[in-house]
């Protein structure tokens, strides 16, 4: 495995739905999340009978795939599900706050082998202050994308 | 409206579905096309509160909209639709028999002011051909475009 | 247009986007609605340059396609967009509760000429009582369903 | 692996595909599962240049990979595939019949560990009695759902 | 229509396609923006019998609607399209070239009424600038941002 | 594994993407296929919080990962990414010059234990005779398949 990145090994949990409404999955997404899932998503898909079906996908450590099953089968109406272990390539994480025009800002840094790789205005701070100063979502990206890249040293 | 090609004003009725199952989808398609409708398509849409939702589209003729609405209704879960007129570009069409290895297949033309403009092998006489004589699909579509070619003047 | 059924003519709006991240694009979802938009959806769209973009579609009465293309103009990276008017059939709505063995439920009921057509249960009571009974929210809509299909006439 | 699940092992075959007919794939769908596919399903890929392509998708028993690679390399423009090992959970599955207004309609079961974690109508005996009937297809579903629940203990 | 933008209308012609090959469609997109469409988009559609279609869909100027829809004809599988007329709300366009630490980038703005609402870097001036700096694509962009941002008044 | 097949076992990697421009990843797509990915493609997702994501998917050589990770970190917004390794069933590749009525085309061919299973004209070279013929693209593909199957034993 490349060196200089963090890995681990996590599995993939997938099952095609043909007969759950979206309505139903859209909540199901936010349960699976709430119990500890690493990502949720839904990609559509073409089965057989002409049905517009849904993949569900979802990530999670192994030692929480019983757990995310069983909500998957108490949730949706699969009768089944594929597993699968893929092996993940991670940036190290750390949070920064950054000050902005419109209110302080957490920027999501990626790092790798110590330097910073990525560096991402993290959503919900930026949510909260566009709501808080009527600028667009937009505005509080950039402001807190050129603050962070203006920083001292 | 471009010269040289039919024209003819249809409706197209779309609905945005978010707590219809797909198995009840797939029926609905038929059912559609069964009753008239001129064609019947289903787009992947995201819909609010992360839905992963389908969009119903069925073209008809006008006089027909009452009652592909009515299936509409009554299979799907859809509280509304919406109606459009489109105007269609049109080649004539004309059906062809050729003679293939294979057996006889036949061909689907579009002319436009008398020249032909398109030619395709139709789908269900291909098929056929396949299930009898064993070979791929697409080596009946092969074999009919070249029958085609070639034919006598 | 058919009788039987509510009509109005309200506005399509629809903007090709390839250049707005989809962390905005969720959001710019919930300001839409917010600003009264009858319905909001993406559909994903192949645009040239091989660019995986995302197709803004925003349903909204006439009067309001002002505030909506603001909204638009100012969160997403729209340079311009389409307006096209549609013609909408709908059933007449009337809320009815319904109680089942895991507490009281909203239906939703569509009507034509003064019969039910459509009934369903209304998600985000079916979502309150799963949350409240620790049910399966499907369990919450086959209830509902059940109890309301029971109902004394 | 989770306990209570019934689980196996089996393959997945994929390929994109960027020069084969949507019609043709339509038929090799019907003729993977003919030939005993366990799952077929495509989903929509951009691939480069611009080619809005098809992700082809096939569950196998692992016996039977040879058979189903035959057919995608026959019907399709594969020149390659893709295999992987997926190990899958599933519930016990049982059918059992139950009487409805309208007909008799089966009910496909999933359990675990003995007990009914599913029960979903089967899409063909209902379709069967929706033709037969004259119902919409949803009514049938719904009316077996209501049957399966108050069935006698 | 709401006072404050450019606007004007011009054609939408849409067309589904079950027996076209992605290679080949991936060509038609050039095709029809070379010969003046205003936009050209692929979205993903599940037409009858199992077909994983494509819509195509182009917009072009009124006047242009005849050499579009011969270059469809020509080119694709197409045995009809369907065209609709569409208003468009603009933003006046301007461009602005601006210095960045890697080279000098263009500006897209869009106005309304004289005020700028929009500004983007422009792709191939980014593109540009990233292959001779060898600079990230993300880089230039977000330099390019920053340098609008500050620029003199 | 099946015989007669070449096969050999590569890596994927993928990546959901909820905060990248569609501008962006077209571009990378490039750059990956330019340092020697074996296939890229972009899958429409549905993420959390009603984002309308993109998940990118390379195929590449196990001993090219480390490159291919690094562009996908550098050129995306991407934290981290997920690694497969597949086995791959393969036709032998080879190609042929078949003389159309247009020009010279090549002609791709996949062969199993020595025979011939797919024969596809390539796609470039008929891209050229195209543009230099003015003949559709389409008319070259039909051309040089029928010189494929025509050509002296």
């Amino acid at each position: 495995m490349p060196g200089g990145y963090d890995t681990d090994t996590v599995t993939r949990l997938e099952t095609n739905l043909d007969d759950s409404s979206p309505e139903i999955l859209g909540a199901t997404m936010d349960r699976l999340l709430d119990a500890g899932a690493l990502d949720v998503w839904f990609t559509p898909i073409h089965m057989k009978k002409n049905r517009p079906g849904t993949m569900l996908s979802v990530l999670g450590e192994t030692a929480k795939v019983e757990t995310l099953a069983e909500i998957i089968f108490r949730e949706t109406s699969a009768f089944g599900l594929r597993t699968e272990q893929v092996v993940r390539l991670k940036l190290e994480r750390r949070f920064e706050q950054v000050a902005t025009e419109f209110g302080e800002v957490t920027v999501k840094l990626g790092l790798k082998g110590g330097s910073v790789v990525q560096a991402a205005p993290e959503f919900e701070s930026c949510r909260a202050v566009s709501e808080k100063s009527g600028q667009p979502l937009r505005a509080i990206y950039e402001a807190a994308t050129r603050a962070f890249q203006n920083r001292p040293a």
